[in-house]
Order: structure tokens, then C-alpha cells, then sequence
């Protein structure tokens, strides 16, 4: 695998958007939907507002646009905040069989810079699957090794993908888009030591910033290593025990890693997104009344009992590792948005009224992708329900008017008629000559805000 | 080893300059004054010319200097314009013991923001002093396993420096300190795949920008990790197979790293400095004409043979890494700075005349911090040396004088009574009220341009 980097340069540059498949180009956009719903459910994070108050001031002219905000910036810092607010909530996309995130580091450089740039709905599309694509393979060729080491591979491997995607947008050369590679290897960064403080969303961010700049200085000449991937002391070799190579370059353009990218559906730990979804299903099934549950009855997978075993909460961030709220907010609202993570979902009387009823129990014979629960009302009357594999599972992908729901319920900063439009044209991407009024569509008109 | 990070940030926010031995604080600024000259020496490099092609039309409101150069730019982007300049001639300061070159990233970062906010000498030599030793520090508690891993740690580790000093100038508080130096932690990077081209010398230069980003954030509360040098997936952890950090917090604030950096007389690989050393005592003890040298035999370590035995060269770049030719400078001109590592030395004839004539044999005997050379004159006349330890080892530091003359021959994008003054105000560091003066004077004047 001596030939790696150049292989992979050559293929992210030549390859043509009908080259591509129409299902994963349609996965593209339902990954860049769901990416910029994220966006606008994470863009009046606090996270956002201090990034903005520490670097603002030292920001470049005002081109580009941060989505879901009225603030404009320079595209370099446009990049780290559209990472941001598009992780904060960890409700981002993301390949399961390397547990990246590879929206989040990919598309926020992209429309940082198609925020500012004319670039074709076509062009954007086609830039973008390059850089997911060469994210999760990189995933793939290093996983397990790279993220069991402590890596947080969203943002060590998301560089490639921001870098690639501009690059292609810029026309790179093909040494040029080696050397771009070269200098987001050597930017390649981010520790799961910062997991549960700001600094993890700050990881596709940067690496949405450090990918842009690689190829904005490739595109000068700035020279860097050419086996940035394979050399001896290239990323491969330094940042991972064990790699298989192959795994970049084996039948690109063939296999896509798109087709195996798997949604959200709720903003919180995975392990208890059966119990909501399960308690959903009852819900809507059985008509329950909320006010009528006399108890809950969860059989869970053993992990589940060891990481979500809380009961007694008060804050929105302790609900979203909590299996009794997870229960409690499907069986009394019949949803889970990022209004259900919220300390004050988590202090509704109803919501913890159903959440006192609510016992847990591990069995190992239940998978860690489903759940069983069984519902008493005061009444007597039982309903239960056997799950097997939870929603957003790729098993059990979200569906089109799915994912618009989840765009919609995250989508508060913008008008209604405005945020319909939005999604509307996410859908007609490859049809727009112009991403910037995409992206115009995703700030908040002046009367929104 | 539970507090390392918590025990560093409070030793860096809490020591004062009065602490410090008086020696140390004589080492700060002479490591400050050879980096000075080494930026200025780089500031018309191509890499800099690139570099701000490429990033300086999306640069913030220009309030900083880039040393060296008219342009004026935000001071993140002149940090790393600073540490490019400063290191890519290879000409900076090492601590001997891990390999790194501390300065570039912790002063690059320092004298951006000082030439944009009002900072005294006193203080920004403390701040620099902090930096430094947590650079060498971390070093120390890492090497040789992280280094040997791949990674360049000028820049993995000196990210961290300039994380810190900027941090001690803003006044961040404890917990933003700590939070500082885990946004540090989580933008380490850096590899060595990239020597032999421009990303070499960027490594410094992003991570003094890095750190500075990480200091501003943490200062609007920013948070990250708490642990991110100590904990189970923070920075030894993850970028360090074998780690001691005892060596970070160990006799804090009475050893100091700075008593063990070393300043390189000459700009080209290390392994020939016995050599050039040698070969210019040679011509100055005996008054060699270089026209009338018939011979130069060299007995090297086995390692120079090795590393540097190219005779047939044509480029500044080969020259830094032939034997023949650090003899043959070292005689025929009696210097080796920055114009003898040009592809103009390398052809000039005279230079190239002793090249031919000399003979190089490696022998074991040799330390590879020595030499033994012999000339032999067209009238039969033999002069030999046996040198034990180069100039610019720990055992030879440079004089005040020698670095002085250094910086004066990198020093030519000034006027010479301008790089005297600059020259004369690094001296004075400590009494100056305000730094920015100085830094004015690394910016040449118009009629010097």
C-alpha cells in the first residue's frame, strides 16, 4: 500500500458526480438535511456564543455565514462554529461501524465555504460525498485501533474529509490535493478525554477549520509529506496500533460509505433510544394516557442497566443517559426532541409523575439494541411491546418525513414557512445553481430572530 | 500523578518573576533574542509568502506584526507566520534532552499578541519562561517514546507552551487555565512524515496559534477535560507509549529547562557543526589562504558518513547535509550562516575548489559531538585539529557575542543600526514598559524595505 494518499487524491479528484449511484447520491442529502438540522438545534449553544465572543474580534472579513445564527464571519471560523453547533447536541449522523461522526467535520467547511463562494447544488453534493466517503474509509482502515487508543476519530479523521471536500471545490491540482492531505494528517487531532466538557464539540470543528486551511494553503504550493496515509511516520503508522490500508482504497467508487450511515433519532445515549422508541410505539398503539400509568415495566440489556440506571434527575443533561426518562418521555409526550433533554422536561410534573412508575430491569437475553416493556394503567389493562432493533438502527433507517420531523423540531430559530423551504431545498440540492441562497435560507430572517 | 494539569496550571499562574534564578532569566532572554534573529531570517522564506497568499485575505483586523515583514495581520495568523519564520531554516533552539525546539511555538505565539496588546518586558518574559519549561517539561515526561513514535513534539508539545504563556498574560483564572491547557491537549499534532517540506516548519507555527486559540477560549470559559495531560485518554496517555509525568511537576520552580537549551551556530544538519567548527579555527589559528589548501582530510563519526557524505552537490539544501561542504565553508570562508547554505555558496568556485580536495573516513573513535581534521598546503605545510565538543553544545554555548553576530547575520531584511537597537532591546527586555516597542523594531523600516 505504497501509493495510498496518491491513490486516494486521484480518485476524490476525477471521480464524477454520475459516476455516482443515485441512492447514495440521495443519502448525501439526507445526511446534509440531517446535518443542518443539527446545525440550527445547536446554533444558540453556549458553546456557540463563547467561540464567538473569544475569536469574533479576531475574525476575518464578514463573508461567510454561520448557520442558524444572524452573525456573519470569516468561512475559517464560519467552519469551526457550523462544527459546533452541528455535535453539541451529539445528535449529529454517524457510521456505526467506526462510530464517526463524518457530516459534522465535512459539511461544515463546505458550507462555510458555499456561504461565500458560487458553488453548483451539484458540485456541493459530489464535494461532499468525496469527503465522507474518505473519512469513513480512513475510519475503517484504523478502527478499532485508532479510537480504542483514546482518539476522537470525528475530529482526527474529520480533517481528511474537510480538506478533500474544499480541495475538490478549489480544483486542486493532484500533488496539490496531496499535499492538502499531508497538512490535514499533520492537523489530525482531538482526545476523548474531552468527552462531557465543550471541547467535543470543539473536535469536528476544528477539524471542519484545519481541513479548510490545508487546502487553502495546498492550493499556494505550501508542500507537505506525500505519504501523508502509509509513510512510516504518517498518520496511519503514529496514531494507530493497527491498520489495514487496503480498506481506503479497496473498490473506491464501487462501495459507499453513505449507504451505511445511520440518523438519530433522539438526542441522547444510544443505548436507551429502544426504551423511547418502544414506549413511542405503545403509546401511539394504545392510546395511552399518560395520567392513567400506574407502573412500567423495562426489561433492558445489561449495559444499559450499568450506564443508565438513574432515576432520580433534575437536569436535562443527566435525562439523556437515564432509561426511566427515556421511558418516561416517550409514554407522556410521545416524542423526543431536544425539548425533552431539557432541564425543564425533566422537572414536568407529568413526565416525572410517569417516571416514579418506571422499574428496570437487565437481562442478558434482551440485545443491546432492543427492549422489552410492559405498560400497566390504573385500569389494569397491560400493553407490551417486544423490540428487536431500535429506530435509527440501520436496520431500521429514520425515513424521509422522519428526518424532516427531526429538521422541523430542531429548526425553532428559523420561521416555520422558512425552515419548509430550507428542507425543500436540501431535497433539491443537485438541482440549485447556487448553494449560497441554500444557505441563506438557513439563517433567520430578520423578523425570526 | 492524579493532578498534573491542575499542579502545572498553578504553578504557572502563581510564579513570579522575582522567583526566578537571576541565570534563568539571562537564558529566557537570550533564547529570546536567537529567536528574533531566526524569524527574522525566515521572513521572506516562500513558505511565508504562501502562507499568507493563502490565509491572508480571510485574516482578521490587522492589528499584529508578522516579524520581519511590512505586513501587519490578526494575531492568530501572525503566530503562525511567526513560528514558520522562525523555524524553517532549522536554525532555532534545542533542548538537547527531547529534542525540541520550545521557543518557536511559545514566543511566536507571545510576540504576536504583544505586538497588539500592551504587555511590560517583565511580563512577557515570565509568560515566555512559563511556556518554555512546560514545553521542556512535557518533553522530558514523554521522550524518548513519543518522539520515536512519529511525532514532531516542536510541535505536538509546543502547543502547549503557547497555551500557557498566553494564558499567564490574560490573567486566566485556575480552572481556565486548566480548561487551556486541555484545548491545548486536544490540538496536539504534528508529524514527522512532513521534514523535508514546508509542514515541517509549519508545526510550530500552528501550534503557537493553537495554543494561543486555546488560551482565548478558555478565557470566555470554554471548557474541556481536566485531566488532559494525566488522564486515562489524555495526552501521555494516548500520544506516548511510555510516559513519566512526575518529570512535568518534579522540582517545579527550581530546575529550570531553560539551563539545559542549546543555540545552533549554524544553520545545517547538526552532525557536520564539528566539522565547520573545526575547519574555521583552522583557517583562524594558522591564517589559511583557502587558494592554497591541497588537502582536507576529515576523520567523522560513523554517523556523519552516514548522514552527510555527499560531495557532488549543486543545492543550498544539500549543502546543509554534506561533510565536504561544512569544511569546505569553514575554510574557505571562515563562517557558516545563512549565506552558506545558498545554492549561490554552494557553486561558487572557490568554495567548490576546497570541496573537491576534501577526503572524508568515518571512524568509531570519533564522538559524534567531534572531529579530526588535517589540512595540507600546496607547499607541503600541515595543520590538524582534534575537536572533543562543537560550538553551540551544552559543554560550548555560544557566547553573547556569538549570538549576537548570529541574529546580526540573519538580521538583513533591516537596516543595521535597527537590528543594533533590536539587538540591544531584547538585552534590556525586562526594563522595557512595553513590548510592543520592541516588536517595531523587528518590522523593517520603510526605507529598509
Amino acid at each position: 500500500m505504497n501509493e495510498v494518499t496518491s491513490r486516494l487524491a486521484d480518485y476524490v479528484l476525477t471521480a464524477r458526480l454520475d459516476d455516482i449511484p443515485q441512492d447514495v447520491r440521495k443519502e448525501a442529502r439526507r445526511a446534509l438535511l440531517n446535518y443542518v438540522g443539527c446545525a440550527l438545534g445547536g446554533s444558540r449553544h453556549e458553546a456557540m456564543d463563547i467561540t464567538l465572543a473569544a475569536l469574533g474580534p479576531l475574525a476575518g472579513p464578514s463573508s461567510a455565514v454561520v448557520l442558524g445564527r444572524g452573525d456573519r464571519t470569516d468561512p475559517l471560523l464560519a467552519s469551526l462554529l457550523n462544527g459546533i453547533s452541528s455535535h453539541v447536541h451529539d445528535y449529529d449522523d454517524t457510521t456505526p461501524g467506526n462510530y464517526i461522526h463524518p457530516t459534522s467535520p465535512v459539511a461544515s467547511a463546505l458550507l462555510a465555504y458555499a456561504s461565500c463562494n458560487r458553488v453548483s447544488g451539484a458540485q456541493l453534493e459530489l464535494a461532499f460525498i468525496m469527503g465522507f466517503e474518505a473519512v469513513s474509509r480512513i475510519g475503517n482502515a484504523t478502527y478499532p485501533a485508532h479510537y480504542d487508543a483514546g482518539w476522537h476519530s470525528t475530529g482526527s479523521i474529520g480533517v481528511f474529509g474537510s480538506a478533500i471536500a474544499i480541495g475538490r471545490l478549489l480544483g486542486l491540482s493532484h500533488r496539490q490535493m496531496v499535499w492538502a492531505i499531508g497538512l490535514a494528517a499533520t492537523q489530525s487531532c482531538g482526545l476523548r478525554e474531552m468527552f462531557g466538557s465543550m471541547a467535543k464539540s470543539f473536535h469536528p470543528g476544528r477539524s471542519a477549520q484545519s481541513g479548510y486551511m490545508a487546502a487553502l494553503l495546498a492550493q499556494k504550493d505550501f508542500t507537505a509529506g506525500v505519504k501523508a496515509l502509509e509513510g512510516p511516520r504518517g498518520f496511519a503508522a503514529v496514531q494507530s496500533s493497527e491498520y489495514d490500508l487496503a480498506r481506503i482504497t479497496d473498490r473506491l467508487g464501487e462501495d459507499f460509505e453513505l449507504r451505511v450511515n445511520a440518523y438519530k433519532p433522539f438526542p441522547c445515549g444510544i443505548v436507551v433510544h429502544p426504551t423511547i422508541d418502544a414506549c413511542i410505539q405503545l403509546r401511539e398503539r394504545h392510546g395511552i394516557d399518560p395520567r392513567a400509568i400506574a407502573a412500567v415495566r423495562l426489561r433492558v440489556a445489561p449495559l444499559v442497566k450499568d450506564l443508565c440506571d438513574k432515576r432520580d434527575i433534575s437536569t436535562g443533561l443527566e435525562g439523556k443517559f437515564s432509561a426511566y426518562h427515556a421511558a418516561a418521555i416517550g409514554l407522556a409526550r410521545g416524542k423526543a426532541g431536544l425539548g425533552e433533554f431539557t432541564d425543564e422536561a425533566v422537572n414536568d410534573p407529568l413526565v416525572r409523575q410517569v417516571r416514579t412508575r418506571v422499574e428496570s430491569n437487565g437481562d442478558p437475553a434482551v440485545p443491546e439494541d432492543g427492549v422489552r416493556v410492559e405498560v400497566e394503567l390504573a385500569d389494569g389493562r397491560r400493553f407490551a411491546i417486544d423490540l428487536e432493533h431500535s429506530l435509527g438502527n440501520l436496520e431500521r433507517p429514520l425515513s424521509d418525513s422522519q428526518l424532516e420531523a427531526k429538521f422541523l423540531d430542531q429548526s425553532g430559530v428559523l420561521a416555520p414557512a422558512q425552515a419548509r423551504e430550507l428542507v425543500a431545498a436540501c431535497w433539491r440540492l443537485e438541482e440549485l445553481d447556487d448553494v449560497p441562497e441554500l444557505v441563506a435560507l438557513a439563517v433567520p430572517a430578520a423578523q425570526a430572530q
